[in-house]
C-alpha cells in the first residue's frame, strides 16, 4: 500500500520553486525554477536507487531495474512545468504519485517483473513553448527534435537554448526507438467538474478529446483614432473582437454546444500598442476541442468561414496557421482495464474522458497507455486555487500502484 | 517669402534619426532618436541667433529676440515626437515649418516687433508616456509637473528618467507664468481626409473636437480551456471582444455616428498569456471622440452601461479609469483671423474642426492661438505611409508666415 502522508510531502516538496504569493504556481518550462525542481527530481529518485536518462527534449526517466532488465521500463510519468497562473496539482501530481509508487516498492523491497521508469516529460503544458505535450510528441514521433528544439516563446528564445542553459539538454535521442518504455500510466487532476459533481475521488480515464490549435494573424491598416472616419477604417483589433465573440458563440448554441465543443481565444497581442493608432496588427491563438474530430473540423470550417467574411467587411486580411492537432483517442483496453480493476476495488466506477491533453496522448501512438483522474475543487486548474484533498491524492497513488502491479503481473 | 525647397531639405534632416525601413518613422518621446534629433533642432536653430531654453518637462524654446524683448515671445510650435507606426509629417511638419520662418527672417534681415519663439512640445503623441499633449498640458497648466513626471510608458519607466537619461531634463520651470508666450501658432497635417478630397493644400483650423481616454481593467477567472464547460466560464477576453465590438457599434449607428462621434480601442493586453489558459485579466485603452462634449459624454454613458452589463453577462468585474479629457476647442478669434487671411491669400477657403489634439489645445488655455492644416494624401496619419507633397507643405509654410507676420505686425 501507498503512503498518502509521504505523497503529501513529496508534493509540497516539488512545488517548493516557483510558487506565487496568490497559493499557486509559476513554473514555465526550462525556467530556473524548472531547472531546480529536475534537481530535486534526480535527488529523490535516486534516493529509491533509481538511474537516471535526459534525452535531447530534457525528458527525465528515473529507472529502477526489475527482474527482467532487457524488457523496457513500465512508465509512469507526467511534468513538472506548469502554467503562469498554474496550481499545484497539474502534472505535480501524477510525477509525485509515480515517486510514492516507487518508494513504495523501495521500502517494500519489491523487485517489479519489468523495470519501472518515473518520467518527467518537458513542456507539457505548452504554456511557454507552444504545443502543448511537446516533449512527449517528439518521444512518440508526432513531431522532431529538430521541430521541439527549434520552439520559441514570447521573446523568441528557443527551447533548444533554454535546455541548454538550465543544463538539462540530454545525451539520449528523444524517441521511443531509442529508449523505448513497454506502457505508459498517467494520473492527472481531472481539471473539469465532473468528479466533483459525481462525488467520486478517483475516475478512469478511457480516451482524451480532440483539440487543435491556430495561430491568426489578423492584417488592418495603422491609422488615427482621431481624425480617421468610421466607415474608412481597416481596425485589426475590432475585427479580432469579432471573431472572438463569433468563435463563442458557434460552441454556446445549437448542436455543437450540445455535443459539448469549445473553442477559446486566450491569447491576444495587438500593434502598434498605440491608445490613438488604429491596430494595424493583430495575433490571436485560437484553442478549439470537442469529444469528435469531426466536430472540431466542423467549429474550424465555421470559424474560417466567418472570420474571412469579418475581414471582408472589415477590410482586412488574415493568415490562418493550424499548427497543432491531437486527435480524440481512445487508451489502451488492457491498460484501462487495469485502472478499472485498481478503480472499482477503490469504490470508483466513474469514467472519463478527458477535456485536457495529456503526455499519455503522445506515449499512446508507441505503447499500450492509459490515465486515471484524481477529483479536483470545482474542477477548478489553470489557476492557482486549483486544488485536490489530500485523501482524493491517496486514493489515486493507490490506483496507480494498483494499476501498475496488474499491469507489471499482467 | 518662405522657401519651399528649404524646408522639404529641414524636414528631411529632422528625420534622420528613428525612421523605419517602411519609410515611417517610430521615434517615441524620449528615446535615443528622439535625444538625437532634439540636438539637431538646437544646433538648427542656433544657426539663425537662436538662444535655446529647456524646460522641466523638456520642451524646447528656440527663441529669436525681436525689437521688443520685454514682450513674450510668439511662438511657433509643434512636436518632434512620432508614433510607433508613424510617419514624416505629424508634428514634424509644423517644427520645420516653424524653423523656415525663423530662416527667412533671418535670411532677409527681419526683426520683427515681438520675439519669436520655435517650440518643440515633448511627448505630444501619447503613444509612449499617455495622456498626448502631455508637456504642453503641463506648460499650460492642465497637468502638474510631477504628473507629467510620473507618467510611465508600458515597461514601467518614467518621463522624468527618460527626459534626465536622454540630458533634457531643463532647468526652466514648465509653465506659462514661468516661461511665458504672447500667442501661439502651429501648423500640422490635417491627418483626415477633408483637404484631399476638397482639394485645397491648406486649411484654416477652427478649433479641435473633445476627446476622453480611459484604462479600463477586467477580471475574469484563469480556468483550462479544455477542461471548463462554456457555460462555467468567467472570460475576460470574451467580455473585452463584446465591448469593443459593443462601442464601435454606438458609433457607427444612429445619430452618433451621424454627428460624426468616434470611439477606438487600440490597445489591449490580455492575461496569463497562455493558450490553454482562459484568460483571467484584461486591460483596454478607449479613445472616444466626438465634435461636441455632450456627444462624448453620451458615447461613454453607453459604453459604462453595456460594459456594466457585459460584466453581469460573462460574471466579470471591471474598473473604468477615465483619465483625460481634452473638451472640445474654439481658437481665439483674432488668431484665426491671421490664419485667415493668409489662407485666403494663398487661395484657400476651407476651414475645419481638428480630429487630432494638438499641443496648440493647451496652449490656448493660456495665450491667443491657432492653427492651418496641411492636405496629406487620402487623410492617412498615424502610418508610415502618411505622405503631403512638396509643393502643400511650401504653401503651408507660406500660411503661417503670413499668419505669424499679420499677428506680430497687429
Ligand atoms: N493537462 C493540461 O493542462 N495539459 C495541457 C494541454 C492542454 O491544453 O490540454
Ligand atoms: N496630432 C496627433 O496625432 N496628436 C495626438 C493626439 C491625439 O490623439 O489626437
Amino acid at each position: 500500500r501507498s503512503n498518502g502522508q509521504r505523497l503529501i510531502e513529496t508534493l509540497e516538496s516539488a512545488c517548493a520553486w516557483g510558487n506565487t504569493p496568490d497559493g499557486g504556481m509559476n513554473r514555465l518550462a526550462c525556467n530556473d525554477d524548472d531547472g531546480k525542481v529536475r534537481q530535486w527530481f534526480i535527488d529523490e529518485t535516486k534516493k529509491c536507487g533509481c538511474e537516471i536518462k535526459i534525452d535531447a527534449m530534457g525528458n527525465m526517466f528515473a529507472i529502477r531495474p526489475g527482474q527482467n532488465n532487457n524488457l523496457p521500463p513500465i512508465g509512469i510519468g507526467s511534468h513538472l512545468d506548469t502554467q503562469p497562473t498554474g496550481g499545484k496539482y497539474d502534472g505535480i501530481l501524477g510525477v509525485t504519485s509515480g515517486i510514492e509508487v516507487l518508494q513504495t516498492l523501495h521500502a517494500n523491497n519489491i523487485t517489479t517483473y519489468a523495470p519501472l521508469a518515473i518520467i518527467n516529460w518537458t513542456n507539457e503544458e505548452g504554456a511557454r513553448f507552444p504545443p502543448a505535450m511537446l516533449a512527449s510528441g517528439v518521444w512518440g514521433g508526432a513531431f522532431t527534435t529538430e521541430y521541439g528544439h527549434g520552439r520559441t516563446d514570447q521573446n523568441g528564445v528557443t527551447l533548444k537554448q533554454e535546455l541548454e542553459r538550465i543544463g538539462f539538454l540530454g545525451k539520449t535521442p528523444c524517441s521511443f526507438e531509442a529508449n523505448p518504455l513497454s506502457a505508459h500510466f498517467e494520473l492527472h487532476i481531472e481539471q473539469g467538474p465532473m468528479l466533483d459533481a459525481a462525488e467520486f475521488p478517483v475516475a478512469v480515464v478511457r480516451g482524451v478529446q480532440s483539440i487543435r490549435w491556430y495561430s491568426i494573424d489578423i492584417v488592418g491598416r495603422e491609422a488615427h483614432t482621431g481624425t480617421t472616419p468610421m466607415d474608412r477604417r481597416s481596425d485589426a483589433l475590432l475585427g479580432a473582437a469579432k471573431m472572438i465573440v463569433e468563435a463563442n458563440r458557434f460552441v454556446t448554441e445549437g448542436d455543437l454546444a450540445a455535443r459539448g465543443a469549445r473553442a477559446t481565444i486566450a491569447v491576444i497581442e495587438s500593434g502598434p500598442g498605440s491608445i490613438n493608432t488604429i491596430a494595424g496588427k493583430v495575433r490571436l491563438n485560437l484553442d478549439i476541442r470537442a469529444p469528435t474530430d469531426l466536430d472540431v473540423a466542423l467549429v474550424e470550417e465555421l470559424c474560417r468561414a466567418r472570420f474571412h467574411e469579418i475581414c471582408e467587411e472589415q477590410g482586412l486580411t488574415m493568415d490562418i496557421d493550424h499548427f497543432w492537432t491531437s486527435p480524440a483517442l481512445h487508451f489502451d483496453p488492457t491498460m484501462v482495464q487495469c485502472v478499472r480493476e485498481s478503480a472499482n476495488k477503490a469504490g470508483c466506477q466513474m469514467e472519463l474522458v478527458s477535456g485536457a491533453g495529456h503526455d499519455s496522448v503522445y506515449t499512446s501512438l508507441k505503447v499500450p497507455t492509459a490515465m486515471m483522474f484524481v477529483r479536483c475543487r470545482d474542477g477548478v486548474s489553470h489557476n492557482p486555487a486549483e486544488y485536490s484533498r489530500p485523501e482524493d491524492c491517496a486514493a489515486g497513488a493507490e490506483v496507480l500502484l494498483g494499476a501498475y502491479l496488474r499491469y507489471d503481473n499482467y
